[in-house]
């Protein structure tokens, strides 16, 4: 028995080696391309009415929000689309008091609009009961935003929920499936939707942003530049703006709008950081803003030529994001 | 909201499609050849003194024990595994009462052997306690068997016990990892071994089995046709015999070995399976048995030829089967 | 410039590891089961009127035929299929001279059976003629038999040409696709087309033998016993049997018919090959077809038990096997 | 015969579809984290003294080139990283007359740098004969290049030859393999190769610009910081810029180094862009360039606490990028 100890640290290499490849999330991006993770584990699964939801335990991303399928949320690097979403609107609003999300049910979008001081209510409506029961219980990190009093969690059709309510916001969030044709989540990009239904439930001076899908040099006509065109028919100022978010494989775009100019500049955002939000930003400051809304020739270029406008009529097609992760 | 049950359709395929082909088991069959298989979950993990254990819920096979990164056990079909190590011998036996298992850690050979009306005593020498208890915890089919009385539960390396008793056995029966070149159990499966500290411990009508590696129409030259030359050159009669596991990808082989002759027809094998087995055999029977050691023109002309011996000297090598995983 | 040597041998092994996995076929056996093989090359690629077709260069099974993505033929183990398929059929005729093959454009089934010293005739009715010919440009080890005299090429739906024409053989051959439900090659496995249109095409003593589809513990009932049950239903004889075949990741089953008993032993069967066959079988003799044809018990209780028939009306799905390889 | 349009129709479709997703290149990104394309085909392997290489068919990203096991340039991108390693250092520099490239085997780096008007001498010193013919012949996008009468192609160690020769140029470009420890082309990036054999071939207003391995939000850390941080050792004015190129599932850096000051701005670029570039860019103009060189507070705070330098005794290990692709 005197070889133990030498067997006992071969095996463990071996078997670390080959435990450690064994168990693979696979991500289909496009039907020829594959994003695969290897796994530690599969934490928590449910089923709700509309989406089914994975909590897992990734190697290279940490612990991972999957919903139908899709990877939404890596622990490692959730805050990069996170902070893009939700701060460069807050910072550019004068004042930003009342913020409403359309989904968001995952907890991180709220989270961070309840760093913002000048903040005194956040409405969150999300559609899907059971999936924010299931961020709730087990996103630690979103746990204090859920029992922040400032937040008011509402179950409802957000569509519904804007026409019926009378309350004018400061900054509306879209924190939705990106808008594919026949998808559930369409008709909450559509032309006559920012219209007739969100506008009005902004202030004067309010600021609409809203997550816009893949935006990388070739990934952007998926929905980004279509998204883009639409409210550039709605608002009078539109600025779109991307990041590289790893564990999405992709540059990722979101889009802000108002009827108010954007004229802030990187150190007038930086000081508005430092005077308006709690804790610092890991990822987003004046300069990164700077960057992130200059887009690349090849995308700026595609941006100005696009004719399309999400209407009740016409659709674009996104390979594989076929189902509304967060609201209907 | 009227469309909610179209979109919750839509949703619900997609789901369920997505879903269930993205978490992955991979098993390196060869350097060049994978079987790959869905899962579902990864029900427990574990780490031992020796080996790394894992219980993964799997689409196609059940519930499934992995050992180091092999599949050990699946649901499914290990009855298949265990019904050939075990019953071939015993019933070949004329009448065994005390039985040990090199091994074995996992319980079902326990649980086949105990299933024989004639066996009063089975003594399972397995290295490694955490595995064991691991196994007790999960394996629901196997509870019973740990709680047998007749049953004797070993933690010792296998060829350290067999040296210290002085009981001799009916049948022994090695259900341990495959003997690699440098490998943990390369030593329990020797020439010297064989002669020296197994068949001391076996009466003089007992019976030797032991699982024997791949026996495919290629892969049977990786230990199977080294083990049956070994045996060979210990034993009178030495009976090779193999049968297709799915959820192994190949044909697997065991080789039982005695100085007695083995001289059952299948009718009689059918008779006494009726009269000492307790429960039906799903996979073995009389037919079944002589299909199983009628080998193929290829396979039997190989093992015909095999020169080669394993001694504390010679080893030959098996690809990724570098861990011993029952047994040191 | 000292250190290249060690540079390069340093880049070589990872190179050559590297180089050696990345490129990859997936086959997928089910849903959840996937076979992945690495790939050396991509030969020859094609498309046919019905089929895809391509060559490709494998690691671990050499070069491979592969027809709408499933693996048909790997130069490693192809020899089991096609012994397996031909021998059996042709040793228990009494003097078999002219043999039909329906499908069979791969060229290996007439390669097996020209070598059968009686044989003066064979016919093989392939639908698709660019298949045909891209085998006998590309599968050098059937170049032989392509150019036979014996051999008569014909290209046409097999049905239509045993209904059209008047010759009656010693042995028909099905070396066709699964029968799946709305699948191409269904009407070929019914009972109402081996009763009216094959039966009357063998001789009185002819035997009929097909390949069967999956014949592994839990396989065998996609079709085999299905097929099984459906000759029962035409012949007074049927003989089932089966074989691992490695590149298949699965038992493969056969299954041989007629009206005359089967009655050679192992010894008959051996004395048969040295006296008919031309070179020496590689898989096959009298043993290895004793064992092949016995079943183990859970697949003969199961064969036992079947009762579904193929008729025109009904049918039974057997997965990702969806369009007929070879034949219409 | 009527239904052989469906059955075709039925079977392409089937057809299409496997055949789409069966062969795949797998590129081990880090140990856990696949990137997997689709294959149509492998159009071309090689072996070299130094490295493997191959051009694949890829369904994604069109023609790539592969060393070693990693994709080096997708015809669909490869634009992205070849205008952004020549054009900022190019058009910074007042008049770039000759340029020296250590590596560019390829071509696609001199294919850039010949765009320029100013530019009547190029120098490419790739160690590897054999990939410079094996681009020579496949890439046909850099044919034209390879054949213009201003390159100079040698074969030699780039550090050896730029010991050996005299010339001083306006540009020196860095198309190596990333400095891994133990690597090939470590030596390539310390300080005092840079300070003893680089800069003394600069003339004074000299840049040198090199590719900087992944600089992604978490990547950067790899190698990206260091060479950053190396190059602030040794020159006065250092610039590093990023930019996502999709194939490589990655943003991606480069590093740009002067003792002259860079002074344009993003009108400045574009008017020389104008005035020197034949043909139009795809990617890289001003505001693009203005945009890649504001990195994101992450990366910039990462690089300002960076302190290690590259020498000859310390080094930085980055996975799987163990080869020195294109220069010894």
């Amino acid at each position: 028995m005197g070889d133990i100890s030498r067997f006992n640290g071969n095996g463990s290499s071996a078997a670390g080696d080959g435990r450690r490849k064994s168990c693979w999330y696979e991500e289909e991006i496009e039907q020829d391309l594959r994003w695969c993770y290897a796994l530690n584990g599969i934490l928590h699964t449910g089923e709700s009415q509309y989406q089914d939801i994975a909590l897992l335990d990734t190697k290279p991303f940490g612990k991972a929000l999957v919903i139908d399928g899709k990877l939404q949320s890596a622990e490692i690097d959730e805050f990069i689309y996170h902070e893009c979403l939700v701060h460069p609107a807050l910072l550019h609003q004068m004042n930003p008091r009342n913020v409403f999300i359309m989904g968001g049910g995952e907890g991180s979008t709220a989270r961070e609009i309840l760093r913002h001081k000048t903040v005194d209510r956040v409405v969150m409506c999300d559609i899907d009961e059971e999936v924010v029961d299931f961020c709730k219980s087990y996103l630690v990190a979103n746990r204090e935003a859920f029992c922040d009093l400032r937040l008011q969690l509402v179950i409802n059709d957000a569509r519904a929920e804007l026409k019926k309510i009378e309350e004018r916001f400061d900054v509306i969030i879209g924190d939705l499936a990106d808008p594919i044709e026949d998808g559930p989540c369409y008709q909450l990009y559509t032309k006559s939707f920012y219209e007739s239904i969100l506008k009005p439930r902004l202030k004067e001076d309010g600021i609409f942003v809203t997550q816009a899908g893949p935006a990388g040099v070739f990934s952007h006509t998926e929905v980004f530049s279509c998204i883009y065109n639409t409210l550039r028919n709605v608002f009078r100022y539109v600025v779109p703006y991307s990041a590289h978010i790893p564990s999405y494989a992709d540059t990722w775009g979101w889009i802000m709008a108002s009827d108010t100019p954007f004229t802030l500049d990187s150190e007038e955002l930086d000081s508005r950081i430092r005077q308006r939000i709690n804790g610092e930003n890991r990822y987003l400051d004046g300069k990164t803003f700077a960057s992130s809304s200059l887009l690349s020739k090849a995308v700026r270029k595609s941006l100005a030529k696009e004719t399309q406008v999400y209407t009740e009529d016409t659709a674009k097609f996104i390979y594989g994001h076929g189902t509304c992760h967060k609201q209907l």
